[in-house]
């Protein structure tokens, strides 16, 4: 049982379904359940559908892997590495290969510096081996 | 007469030939020439053309559209607005269309901050507006 | 007449009437008017009704007087100085006074650096300058 | 017994006093003993009590929990995390509320990008479980 | 005459001895007569005299070329480019040559990307120009 | 035995000897032979070599001991912790003393703000210890 309620508002709904869809049912789920059980983490769950997947990733315009080809290109440059992750794992749903990341990072490098591609080749390395086990 | 010679390393000459299509051979001809009126301008050109363009652009992997994304992307997060001009006009050479870069912007507006955003709306439309009168 | 037309939502006019009353109605009136020219200002004025002005500033918990202060300090660190022009107006506006914003600007500059400072105290000193000028 | 004795300036003691009410007196003391051990350390504090603590924490103009909301906003968007918990734990003995903290973060995410909103969240709210635990 | 004057502590006087021997007295000391004209500039100037020229550049431990390389290095990578044109005059005072600079922006280009390159040497050129029209 | 090999280019071949000798060969040697299990960290270590150690480090025109001050200024500037720590090892063996990285720190944190200087000395002290172990 949940603590503290969602507002469950069209937009909330909307970024809701982009996300169950692109991080998995279940880890969403799970993650939803979890940011409910405090007023900060539910406020923020609430904002990240509603002003993050409702704002930009439900829009037409442009296709998933090519929305996951930009946040993780902004991520990989602001050194974010906790988000990175989770959209490295979002990326490959969305239909990016582990070769296309690769380019990605490298191609980051030169325009916010070669840390930048180290991080993210670190973070990516990780998560990897991650689902690698958890396919095994 | 240009002052500075380049170095015609292959690398260099990897990187000439991708960012001479990108940019159109006239005015990347005339960048190339003013470039080596000094030594530093000079060092920088040849530092890009091998280090960036060779080491990166003429990569297999990611086809040039995709890279312009990932560069795009990554200037707005950044907030290099004088880069990120040249890169909308090579992006657009490389097919994307405004309504694309549209919505690039707004979704890194998400995830490096509105202001970003807002700066590159900015630096497009000024973009925008030369190209058109260039054709009018 | 504008050309492209605002989707005007419940989230579009709340934020909407927040920046009115911050920016000054004829000034406010004025830039909407002239984004609905573009598709892509049009587009970017929207969003940021939405997703910024909605968002946050109509959010309760905190004084408009303290989200000014939060987002001149954010500017001011990220070097965003156009933004940051624009919210110095708002700030003044929402009741901050110029002592206030100096020591603000004083306190940025030991947290994001020093040129930090310097920067803002420039941008700030241009804002002062038309206001005098306006009033005068 | 410490290692490096520090250069009791008046500058030195005004910082260091507002560090220790701010710190609270037995943490802030352990602290100031254990940079005492090492010369890099020791210099270290020396300058955050006289170039910060005494340069901007102590100057009339702003209240002390201004400057904490000030300072949290600046950390956030910067992505210092570990510098945001020791500011979270001070933004609290300022007289700030969690909600505050709160809406702080989702307004910072805005301007500075929803990463650093996710992230400062993650960090208060291990230590608000800290503060919690040592209550209990 | 100013309008508002300076407190002349000992740190202050350190500060600005720094930076007069830098900067050059004459332009020096136009900066500081203006600053004084103005609270929020005068507070400014106060404030880099000692908590940045006195608290960094009059330390021992390190020459002032090397401090200019320092400064220089971190300005390029944060595209701050006012007070990088400042920091480049002041380097070449400090005995740095204009090839070692071209080999510092390179150099940065590669650790916090390439465009912080091609900001630094237009900045560069910019002071260089100026610099031979000063002298012809 | 490596799964992937590297393409000994004479530019490889000049950044790895760079490196080799300001890393150690033997831990250079572990970690080169460590990337070539996977494609993404080969290219990687392919690219920093290139582009990076043959791009910048291998040009006469600057000391090395002069580059690591630059690299880790900007490191610091930017918060890139892990290889920062990395950079503080080739510092040191590039002639640098713990009493200038000390001075480097503080400068770097007026510019960069009082945080970029705290997280380094963390990362250097850490450092520090395990070489001071490791010589025991």
């Amino acid at each position: 049982m949940t603590k503290y309620s969602y507002d469950e508002t069209d937009a909330f709904k909307t970024g809701r379904d982009v996300w169950f869809e692109m991080r998995g049912a279940k880890v969403a789920q799970a993650a939803v359940d979890q940011a409910a059980q405090h007023e900060m983490t539910r406020d923020l769950r609430q904002f990240l559908f509603e002003h993050c997947f409702a704002a930009v990733w439900a829009r037409p315009g442009l296709e998933r892997a090519t929305r996951s080809i930009i946040t993780i290109s902004v991520l990989t440059a602001l050194g974010r590495t906790e988000e990175l992750k989770s959209h490295i794992r979002m990326g490959l749903n969305n239909g990016l290969t582990r070769e296309q990341l690769k380019e990605l990072f490298l191609h980051v490098g030169v325009y916010a510096g070669a840390p930048s591609a180290v991080s993210a080749v670190r973070a990516a390395m990780e998560e990897f081996e991650a689902l690698d086990k958890a396919k095994a």
